[in-house]
């Protein structure tokens, strides 16, 4: 598989610089989940940041959120660090390069690198996981990784995922309540990533992607979200393919709790899910 | 709520009477999971199953599949004390009305009203749960449980449930090796089951019926099996009347698995699956 290089020559308008400012450009050990550990590491010429339990089962390489445009490792180290405690895994999650100053398929060459090279050290592929555009890409990762000849992940835990760039599910209409992350913003956000570029190729929208062999699935969506829509349309392909998969639809959730939402009830009982998941079957 | 007294004056056709006698028509002791055990007790006028573990966390009505014209407490024996075994719980398995004789909604007066029975007695509603059509009369039960003006059930388990009886899922057509329980055998129980009354009546048919607060529910079904299409829906139902849901699809198997092949690897992690949810939130 040959990936196109990403364009260049794009600026991000200022109203997106002003957001990304708005969220932390650097981690401390104080956002950390006691008993875990941080470090930042490059790992196959990607910076990442690396969270540690005291004891480890395995790797996941976590892809944030953001829509492709915002987003950071700094941003998610507390949730990273939850998801080391819950998992009792290694997480490793990139600074995948972001649009538009870096448009498709910039951010999936980034995860891929960083995939390939875990593979390589590792002697077996990780798990991987992400939400929002960062569960789209952990999909689209995982097209990829059959595509460049890797094993394909141990399995996939998507929170909230977006895997249609084409903005076309029902529940932007029936879920307008959701201001989080509504039409307007997921059109914004895919304009930016795609600059152009087909909203219907699988790798950057993987409900289109031939999901025979995709891995054991646990997607997470809250009732009250327009990406419900993408997470039980993902499932239904999922199932189509002969993939096994497990679907947590939770009312009254804003889009991905479990990262933004640390003290709810809700996002402890995803946790544990979560490394349920990690740990059975 | 009043349900229609049931009609009478209906014969089960030959064939139908051979299948009901190659199930088992008695239980016994070695049928049981080791460490619990099983008595026969009336409750709310109707004859049950009781099966018990020997710690007790709550009860279960559990209502046995087989399109409403099959099925008995006595072949749901085994399944009845592994999902004791599993879940801590009692299992209280009532010996429904079947159709052609006794047509909607006998199955659902009789579930209604050990429902009742049970509610009067725990001082607390019990869980409910069924397979196949048992899912469905779970949900129908559930529904009128409401209208009736009793509490509604703790939470919902459906394995493969039948929860729309106008058989018109595209699943059907789509999972066409699906020899268990398909179009056919749908139809062919879905007739004699109603007799004539409205498939789209929510009592009948769950898909149907106002979901607003419906307990939290677990959904079994299989990729590979014509009822994953009302699974599907009925998850989507629920998501939008806000209830939590939590659907496990799960490939390669036949429908109702957990029930009919209890040395499945797939079918102990359904019933630990099933533990889990009564146990916790």
């Amino acid at each position: 598989m040959t990936l196109p290089p990403p364009r260049t020559g794009y600026q991000a308008p200022p109203d997106l610089l002003a957001r990304r400012a708005r969220m932390p450009d650097a981690w401390s050990e104080a956002m950390l989940e006691p008993g875990t550990s941080g470090r930042n590491r490059v790992i196959g010429g990607v910076a990442c940041l690396v969270c540690e339990p005291a004891t480890q089962l395995g790797t996941i390489l976590y892809l944030h959120g953001g829509g492709y445009r915002m987003g950071s490792p700094a941003a998610w180290a507390n949730f990273a660090s939850r998801l080391a405690a819950a998992t009792m895994c290694r997480i490793v999650v990139p600074d995948y390069r972001l649009a538009p100053e870096h448009p498709f398929p910039a951010a999936l060459i980034d995860a891929l690198s960083v995939y390939r090279a875990l593979v390589v050290t590792d002697r077996a592929p990780p798990f991987v996981g992400g939400d929002s555009a960062g569960g789209g890409l952990a999909c689209a990762l995982t097209l990829a990784s059959g595509q460049a000849g890797l094993d394909l992940p141990q399995k996939a835990i998507l929170l909230s995922p977006w895997v249609d760039l084409t903005v076309t599910n029902a529940s932007y209409e029936s879920r307008k309540s959701d201001l989080f992350f509504p039409r307007e913003s997921a059109q914004e956000a895919a304009n930016l990533y795609l600059q152009g570029h087909d909203a219907r190729d699988p790798l950057a929208s993987p409900i289109n992607g031939d999901l025979d062999g995709f891995p054991d699935t646990l997607i997470f969506a809250s009732s009250d979200e327009c990406l419900i829509g993408d997470a039980q349309a993902f499932q239904a392909r999922l199932a189509e393919a002969r993939v096994p998969v497990e679907t947590h639809i939770v009312p009254g959730m804003t889009h991905v709790w479990p990262v933004i939402a640390p003290a709810l009830p809700e996002s402890e009982a995803a946790l544990n899910t979560i490394g349920n998941f990690i740990r059975t079957g």
